[in-house]
């Protein structure tokens, strides 16, 4: 507990203490990512039909985080950000193909996480944590870039998205890995039905968290569990008892599905009577998917825009902490915190230093989810980035925009839109628009939904602007981007024949390699 | 306790019998009323910066209604509708000077609440009840309009809104009135500094309420309280002690201590062991009126559009209800309901027939709030008017518009805009658009922003076409409108010299009388 002391002293003494009594028994962490879900999904953020009972109830229960950022408006990055607790442009998972774009890791990927990151798991073994992966991964799907590679002990789960089904001789559908071997794929062995929307996934999903929670109880080591079902990702599904339940359609369905899951995953905790040992963060990868319309894709409550997009309803994110017995039942935390924090919290929690041989972006949250406070930190900025372009930046309740775009209008007037019903003159552009010499600045507690830009001659501009402006030159001149790991495409790399795939009798032949750099439109 | 058990007998017996053992002693009624507050506005319908503690916990402690409605996206006759029961388009608050125009009551109107009306106090009158309004009226300021002549037993608070300040000899400032006579006008004795925003208006109208529950618990005798601040109306205003506290500027202030002044009621009825004996209903007049910027307006949440407009945005309210040990502790009821239902849901709670001899809109909700059902009910439209028009319909989860309009054309270029940085292709029409042959059919469980129309050849559009369109020819086919009360305008008219001026010294001289039809811009 050396580290957590020497960093918060000053101020938290009884917080260092209570820790300290427990550095020979750190507790449990299970991190619950969903899938394109987004802030408003939730019934205590507003969804109006309410449908969350066992989220509304963990809130309550534990604490919420209105004001929490993912590091990256798309999947692949941001959860790079969260296992490595920086930002993609540090850690790698980024493009340098186009300005500003948004790259992941679809199968044509060459890239993966970087070898020269360190994961959250492999940072936690040092204090006997066992670690497992249930659901998707999304960091890279090459042998060497796969969970067991890089520090995680089990894995359920996929390597990609689950789009499909697939030609074989084209395509291959994604595989889905049982630890180091594939098991079957999507839509062959783990059948998703595209036009009914069923699919036991999740309960499978359910069942892989139950069985390692049991295991680990049952031996006695901490565990890590990185819970990450992708049930509310395009094509959405649910199981056949959840269809039809939801006044939402069919995302609401999954929505429905996955808190019933985590309502059972909680209680389990509580059966085993180890809630009290076990820290449990749910949030989401990036905002709802809203340019999938009303059938697949969720809400971002009254915030701008969504995935793709580094409007708030991009990158804000449903977050609640759960930790009977030290963190406030119905606590809410103002704080501005991103998903990187996972990553030293995580390690604070276990005892462990963070390393020291790299910058971390993500804070040592336990100070506030321990103590939670009602006043607003105003010091800690969060930063907007697509590619390696700064785009935007958060400090206190203001935020700088440096750059802005929605979608291109090529994609525009070819019908996808990524801010539907939404248009906000010079803010929701369809150019990649530069403000770099005069940022557009709001104000979101007074205009969450980011439409009133604050007057560049007014006092408050002038205030906020020189507060952020010397924030952002102390962030870029320390800036040191990683090589860019999402540039190259090449369709031989794709899940042709995984590891197992012989006993299956499930190789397929890849095509001869003939790389090229990914083009990524967004 | 006849009536509501004759009514409801088959079904709820249960509910009746515990009734009938409070039928000598009716429960108290306290409707609190908010001015242009959204839905979005509070931290229990996902406010980001979760401010108010006080109503959310009046949520858990009660039950939540998130498919409540207005009758009106204005002011005067949304309060005319709970009032009567009625929708305006039955209870003459409405114009026919132009179409689908909404009207209200400035102090050039001639008209006011119709003598044929019966208000709900005069008909709570005849179980004991006192009652008492605080704050706005709204329904006319004529002297035979005024409360005390329409059902009340006393009054504090104002005829119409708190605009001004006006010059006296021109334009008189609006008069706050202690039951018959004016005590004062609005910026002279009572002061609203348009510049800070401060005023203590929303303290006094606590106190009002705080004096009248304890003299009418120590009378003993049944009491009806409708209290209807108007700080969170433009010009908004809060106390000292609230200015600059909230994360969302001025607006939040004054919601902040409407807040902590409900908090403090709810907690007066405890310390006087009044809980089990009150029943307290909180809803807000019609959307935030978010034309007037981030400043002076509240938040709809994820709905279209505000004030003034039959989108959700303009029309869907918060709602609580609150009675301890009646009502079931942190309940949902998703029923349709309306703020009309309060009229016949307080004659039930009273145990007094409704009228017999007119239709009423509203629906006793007796029944789904003492047993809530989290099954939807589909079967009860809500009505959409503006003026005399029926611009949509809401039944079940579709909703059907057959007349779209925010504002005009001429008002948009202008700068007014009913909805900032929302548009909806076809939707938020700037010119009054019919779609009566073919209407826009949203479904408002998947899509509750109205985004994304429901395709004309789909059969599910054909299905809810079907029904909705039986529902409204009925609804067309017995509707007898009331004769107009808002069409006729006189500066003659205006607040110059109402009751108790004289003993002030405060009368004005009232120009002669030329009246004119009203000209209603929205």
């Amino acid at each position: 507990m050396r580290v957590l002391c020497t960093l918060t002293l000053s101020v938290f003494s009884v917080i260092c203490s209570s820790l300290k009594v427990k550095a020979s028994n750190p507790p449990n962490i299970i991190i619950m990512l969903m899938d394109d879900m987004g802030w408003g999904d939730l019934g205590v953020f507003g969804q109006p039909s309410k449908e969350t009972p066992n989220l509304d109830a963990m809130a309550a229960q534990g604490m919420l985080l209105p004001n929490f950022y993912t590091a990256n408006p798309l999947c692949s990055p941001s959860r790079a950000a969260l296992l490595t607790g920086r930002l993609p442009v540090r850690n790698g998972f980024y493009t340098t193909n186009g300005h500003a774009r948004n790259a992941y890791t679809p199968q044509e990927i060459v890239g993966g996480i970087s070898k020269d990151e360190i994961l959250l798991p492999q940072l936690l073994k040092k204090r006997g944590y066992i670690s497992k992966i249930v659901g998707k991964w999304h960091l890279g799907h090459r042998p060497q870039y796969l969970p067991l590679r890089n520090g995680f002990d089990q894995w359920f789960g996929a390597p990609n998205c689950h789009f499909g089904p697939y030609n074989s001789s084209v395509r291959p559908n994604i595989p889905v890995y049982n630890n180091t071997e594939m098991v079957g794929r999507y839509y062959e062995e783990f059948k998703i039905n595209k036009k009914t929307g069923e699919s036991n996934l999740t309960q499978i999903y359910l069942q892989e968290a139950f069985d390692f929670i049991l295991e680990q109880h049952a031996s006695q080591q901490p565990f890590f569990l990185y819970w990450a079902p992708d049930a509310t990702h395009a094509p959405v599904y649910a199981s056949k008892s959840f269809l039809g339940q939801s006044q939402r359609g069919r995302y609401g369905d999954a929505v429905m599905e996955l808190d019933d899951s985590i309502g059972r995953i909680l209680s389990l905790l509580r059966s085993l009577h180890i809630e009290n040992d076990t820290f449990v963060f749910f949030t989401s990868d990036n905002g709802a998917a809203v340019m999938s319309g009303p059938n697949e894709s969720g809400s971002n409550g009254p915030f701008l825009c969504g995935k793709e997009t580094t409007f708030e309803g991009g990158m804000r994110e449903p977050a609640i902490v759960w930790w009977p017995g030290h963190i406030k039942e119905g606590s809410v935390s103002y704080e501005l915190a991103s998903v990187m924090d996972l990553y030293p919290t995580s390690l604070a929690l276990a005892g462990i230093s963070p390393p020291d041989d790299r910058t971390l972006d993500g804070l040592d949250l336990t100070p506030v989810l321990l103590k939670p406070s009602h006043t607003l930190q105003i010091s800690r900025p969060i930063f907007f980035y697509r590619g390696n372009e700064l785009m935007a930046v958060r400090l206190g309740q203001y935020k700088a925009h440096y750059w802005t775009w929605s979608n291109s209008w090529e994609e525009f007037k070819a019908g996808i839109n990524f801010c539907p019903g939404q248009e906000v003159p010079g803010v929701t552009t369809h150019n990649q628009t530069e403000h770099t010499m005069q940022p557009l600045i709001f104000h979101l507690g007074r205009d969450p939904g980011e439409k009133f830009p604050l007057s560049v001659l007014s006092n408050e501009y002038q205030d906020a602007l020189g507060r952020i402006s010397s924030v952002v030159e102390q962030h870029q001149k320390s800036l040191v981007p990683a090589a860019p790991q999402l540039n190259m495409c090449d369709l031989a790399v794709m899940n042709w024949a995984p590891e197992g795939c012989e006993k299956l009798g499930k190789c397929l032949k890849a095509p001869k390699s003939e790389p090229w750099k990914c083009d990524w439109p967004h």
